[in-house]
């Protein structure tokens, strides 16, 4: 079995870890009967549900980690634990045993675990994390999600070279749209770092694509296939949004179960219903993908469940599928040369 | 006629003035009998359209102004036109004909007009614009949205105190609650700003309602009855927020003329689908209103259309009856006297 096939799990992350993690799997490991799962944890926990399962059983290979990185825990003190699941999975990416790695534990830890052992990605100053959610077009690229509070222009341009490329590789669009997340469209709105990472955007390789600056209700409009913003905005963008189409959503609930009426009127239209909410299902756009370091990283939910761990597992295997890794290395180093002129006088 | 029954309207801001503009008018006139109206525009337009209202053309007095505010303009040429629309309104606040204004017109023109001819209020560095939104606990206040991309912890606060104030007046709470915007609940989450600004709250005459962190989320979670933010963020989740609520309509209006079973199911569950449309109809959430300036300046979306407008005249209307320029004046007169030790060391 070759090494582009195997993803290495922390099975100790998340709210429902480790049952909801090696339920999650067993889901991946149906849809993708490849692939392979070298699984970090503590055996005594996860041996007896992996024996339960009917095709992960024979398709991973479990090791015991003896620490767990707590959802609360500081990354300073996640990165002295030796012996986290969370680390040994990463450790396995660096070792070369996987081509990625999957966590649905503690966001800060994953990330500064990852950046000291996989290293950021030549040409790349700060990792980004992304996420792909619904639009009124099709599937929208955001990024950064919340790792760059601190931030300047050439970290907006790397995030949107670093997002263009995602956008390539997994919704296999040939020259994806973007723009950057402003409150106005106008070239003067917001302040001199979006300005000057406009002005950069504006001269670089993927210029023609670029659509300048977007505003919040672009993202759900699906007006490009990708939306550039800082890790603050971009976090609460997302959760905002998230938190729109819930209140909707239970607001429905409440609506189709209020009466005999309503209730069959639920029963007629629900055919169309059922697939509006699933095509809506957070579930489904389960899995950030930490871009910009040397490996394959993606981020569940921690508080998902074994449908929505799956689908983070789909992200993973379709990145590793497509060597993200080579071809982000290969768009940035020809990027990066293109752009060297206009960067210099920075 | 007392002048707090009297609202100053520029009539020529906005995508369909003056006529929805007029026609809003006539909505609100009815609702509010004993208002009375200060028209500014251009009398050639607006007169005939006054002439076939039935309630508006007894509760107005028109006064021609020459200028109007185009919706590109630039708040420093806007300042220069000294005969429009927009300054003229406002000047009628400062001349104590109006106790408020209302325009759908250029938000940077209204805000600098605003700020030179009304002045800030004592004690408030920079205005903030509020709105008033759905959550799944009820209405929620969200500021600023829009006004400072550049801003300090004293602000925040300020916009805190403003908020709670907003909160009391128009949603009639007796002790509103609040929580500042960032990317985690956790003390240590977000940039230095948000953490000197939580410390303030904290030791602030309003601390028992203070809640501390919220994240994007909470904003239709209803968490707390105002969320505070910068301009540039509150700016961005507003747009966010309508943009998902706007595309789960667009999505369900094609669920339910997708076929014949469908059609049947909308006519079943009218009732419950139509009572949530227009709760969630952003008409019923239109008017910004311009916090912080010694007058009541309020902002219609300038994309909207009579009915909305009408809303936007309502909040205005219910600002002034509850004489909220007064009442804010005292309660930062009040929170000043009792912060002033802790933002001595600032």
């Amino acid at each position: 079995m070759s090494r582009i096939n195997i993803l290495a799990v922390d099975a100790m992350g998340g709210d429902a870890a480790p049952q909801a993690i090696i339920a999650g799997l067993e889901i991946a490991a149906a849809r993708h009967p490849q692939a392979k799962f070298l699984i970090f944890g503590d055996e005594a926990a996860v041996a007896p549900l992996i024996a339960g399962t009917k095709r992960l059983k024979n398709q991973h290979e479990l090791r015991h980690a003896r620490d767990v990185v707590a959802g609360d825990m500081k990354p300073t003190v996640a990165l002295r634990l030796r012996d986290s699941s969370m680390r040994r999975a990463i450790d396995a990416v660096l070792g070369g045993e996987a081509a990625g790695v999957i966590s649905a534990g503690n966001t800060g830890a994953l990330l500064a675990l990852s950046k000291i052992v996989l290293k950021t990605m030549k040409g790349i100053d700060r990792p980004a994390m992304a996420a792909i959610g619904p639009s009124a077009k099709g599937d929208v690229v955001m990024l950064d999600l919340g790792l760059n509070v601190v931030y300047d222009a050439r970290n907006l341009v790397e995030f949107a070279l670093m997002g263009e490329l995602f956008a390539r590789v997994t919704l296999g669009l040939p020259r994806p749209t973007f723009g950057l997340l402003n409150i106005g469209s106008e070239e003067g709105k917001g302040d001199e770092i979006l300005r000057t990472a406009a002005a950069m955007l504006r001269e670089s390789p993927i210029a023609s694509q670029f659509h300048g600056f977007v505003e919040g209700h672009d993202i759900a409009g699906g007006t490009v296939d990708v939306v550039v913003t800082d890790g603050f905005t971009g976090n609460v963008a997302l959760k905002t949004g998230e938190g729109a189409l819930k209140l909707v959503g239970d607001l429905l609930k409440r609506v189709f179960t209020s009466g005999p009426f309503a209730r069959a009127g639920y029963v007629l239209a629900r055919g169309g219903l059922n697939r509006l909410r699933e095509w809506l299902d957070p579930r489904r756009y389960n899995g950030a993908v930490l871009l910009g370091l040397n490996g394959v990283v993606v981020k569940s939910h921690g508080g998902t469940d074994a449908e929505g761990f799956a689908h983070a597992v789909d992200v993973a295997l379709d990145m590793i599928g497509q060597d993200f890794g080579a071809r982000i290395a290969a768009g940035l180093a020809a990027m990066d040369r293109a752009m060297l002129s206009t960067t210099a006088d920075e």
